[in-house]
């Protein structure tokens, strides 16, 4: 017996196949019954005439519950009016398992028990279809950054230091050391291009914020570019290729998805570079408008990216942060110190920063001076010290968050649905 | 002026372009100057003759160190003798930074040494070939199973609880709980198959082995697919059709850096599917008859992984491993209780195991009462066990470590060149 997948039913028109999978629901009127099959790859309407299939299978049928494992034989047939386009003349069924009752009904369950039952939750059609706009996007940052040349880096995960700031810092004992869960793999990353010219890394990343939001994962995936001999304007001009790369192929490869998902996919058809730029001073003019409380010199809550973005169809990229808001590495503009060649990116629709990068600081001196100012221990950093050392060249790079990318591409309201089994502040189950 | 990168030099035959990198190499003879330029992508050899170059730049060229960055410019050349096949007729040099004494020169260092160097060591040649093989390999990984309909379901690093036993755990606070560093995706991977058919996860994973072999890293990437319904001997088609694409594809690719590794490519021409498979009783007998310290029963050891490989010139299974060596969610053999529908994939050349994979108990009540006998706290697994509950079905999967991986296909001595920034015991720095 020809065993296929539902996806690939279109090439089997007329033969006789063997379709396993999952009792997705059934309906039975006298001589006629039918079966929703999953199979994980599609479903597929499975039709047992009474008298054109086995007696025993047609028997068997009433026993089937929602999630029961079943095995299916049949003809199959173009069907237009059947999801997916396909169904089977079934003529057997053989039952593997019977589903005790299932847990997930279509009637509405709260948030809190779904993500309760995310291992069962994944099987729905919504969460496939985010998933499934997950796997293309992963797929997507990968074809970009390799299709350009760029050499695949892995940073580690155990650091002995911290790069973004301490107050955030998983830890945990290697052995008689201490070890931090990276937060980034921009240091690392700016050895590699040092080494290889353009690179990237591409992993999980791990923040201990006590915040409960809809755009903050515990655990999240970053990748990070990072290219030798480019300024703060080409980074910009890399990371606006790689997000309309990003959308036009989720838009091309995953319609379907989209469709299931509901997403307004007119908004996505015009992520299309250039995106536009503000100062900071000019972003900040345009948030002190509408959000009295917003200072100049600080750096922008949710409530004022979405300000900013809410005045374009484009994401916007808004450069040159306070050099106090931002990270010791980031390079100062040498006609205005207290500026940093900063570039952050904040998505369409309100959905924040996607991105955040800049030019990082190549001279020994300053660097020196800022670890000192930063409160960093000179010792942890005596490796990144060496690339000033031996060859310092000006680079730039970025890293984009997975999951707030889902998010906003997919259009869902909250990043909880955008990783499979998502950790968050008071969630580790399952 | 067009700045191009070196390993796009065909391209620019006869043009005046701008390369941008780091000093490999010089020499003079007078009238006569040789810079070998690294940028990355190659290393190309830039000529400057006097009188037909600008006179400060031949001035400057004395001050240059090795890793000094510098930008020069010329006209691109075919040169059959040059490194790379080209080189640049120089007219200009700036000097970007000047590079303090390099530590790393040709004469022979240390393994401690460049370790504590590899952010540097990195720039090296050797380095370049292993780590370019590892990005074609992750690439490979990615490609196989994306084209063959597998859905990526990335697992958690988080995890409420052990799989694969606790001696060798890495734990955190997770804010008011205890969290596990992942061993394997394994558990949740039967999730994703029970919601997409076919699935893979594929990221860090962490063991606390306090071994020093040339074998382990304590912090390495593994690929895990998951396939429902597929058995013990389909898994093992699926494991050796993969593990020959990735060998094939390295050899495709990636012959330049297997030139520089020295790589014995005719042995890697041989792995081709079928792989020869053993069961554990015939694999023992071959150990016993060299290993008179062997006891059937045992797990292998290093050794014995290489007594069985010697056999063949190509991977070879070992399947029905006994349930006792193996993990609580391994199926046993219907026919024979003490065996387990597992398999592993030793590498040639004494490489050792790169694949454990086999077929998952899909039983609930056998599957209970393992979680027992295994001393494991049955509420760490109420979720895995709605998995049986809720339609189970029979299904395997595998876990490629990559680290190994790219060691046997590069021919290293050790695992430790095998990731950018290794970490292993008694190591985490840089």
């Amino acid at each position: 017996m020809n065993r296929v997948y539902i996806s690939d039913l279109s090439q089997h028109v007329g033969q006789t196949v063997e379709l396993r999978g999952w009792v997705y629901n059934t309906r039975s009127s006298g001589k006629i019954k039918f079966l929703l099959l999953r199979d994980g790859t599609g479903v597929c309407q499975c039709v047992y005439f009474k008298g054109d299939c086995n007696p025993e299978s047609f028997e068997a049928f009433e026993k089937l519950t929602q999630e029961s494992c079943v095995y299916v034989t049949g003809t199959v047939k173009e069907e237009k009016r059947s999801p997916g386009g396909y169904e089977l003349s079934a003529k057997n069924l053989t039952i593997h398992s019977i589903a005790a009752e299932y847990p997930i009904s279509p009637k509405e369950h709260g948030t809190d028990f779904l993500m309760n039952h995310r291992h069962l939750w994944l099987r729905s059609s919504r969460q496939h279809a985010a998933l499934r706009v997950r796997h293309e996007i992963i797929k997507s940052i990968r074809d970009f950054f390799d299709g350009r040349g760029f050499t695949l880096v892995d940073a580690p995960i155990f650091t002995p230091s911290a790069c973004e700031g301490t107050s955030t810092l998983f830890q945990t004992n290697y052995f008689d050391e201490k070890a931090y869960l990276s937060q980034s793999g921009q240091l690392y990353n700016e050895a590699g291009a040092a080494a290889f010219g353009k690179v990237y890394c591409f992993g999980p990343t791990f923040r201990a914020e006590k915040s409960k939001t809809r755009r903050h994962l515990i655990e999240f995936w970053m990748v990070e570019p990072e290219v030798a001999f480019a300024d703060l304007y080409e980074n910009m001009e890399l990371a606006e290729q790689f997000v309309e790369y990003i959308v036009q192929r989720v838009l091309k490869n995953r319609a379907e998805e989209l469709r299931v998902l509901e997403r307004n996919t007119a908004a996505l058809e015009k992520i299309q570079a250039p995106f536009p730029r503000l100062h900071y001073n000019e972003a900040a003019e345009l948030i002190l408008k509408e959000n009295p409380e917003f200072k100049k010199g600080d750096d922008f809550g949710g409530t004022d990216e979405t300000i900013v973005s809410s005045k374009f169809d484009r994401p916007v990229f808004v450069h040159h942060y306070p050099a106090a808001v931002k990270a010791f590495y980031m390079k100062r503009d040498p006609s205005d110190e207290v500026s940093s060649l900063s570039c952050d990116l904040l998505a369409t629709e309100g959905y924040g920063e996607i991105i955040g990068g800049g030019q990082r600081e190549d001279d020994l001196e300053k660097l020196f001076s800022r670890i000192h100012e930063h409160g960093l221990r000179e010792q942890d950093f005596s490796w990144y010290l060496d690339l000033r050392k031996y060859g310092t060249f000006p680079h730039s790079g970025f890293g984009l968050g997975v999951e707030r990318t889902v998010a906003w591409i997919c259009g869902l309201p909250h990043v909880r649905e955008t990783a499979p089994f998502p950790r968050l502040y008071g969630r580790m189950y399952p």
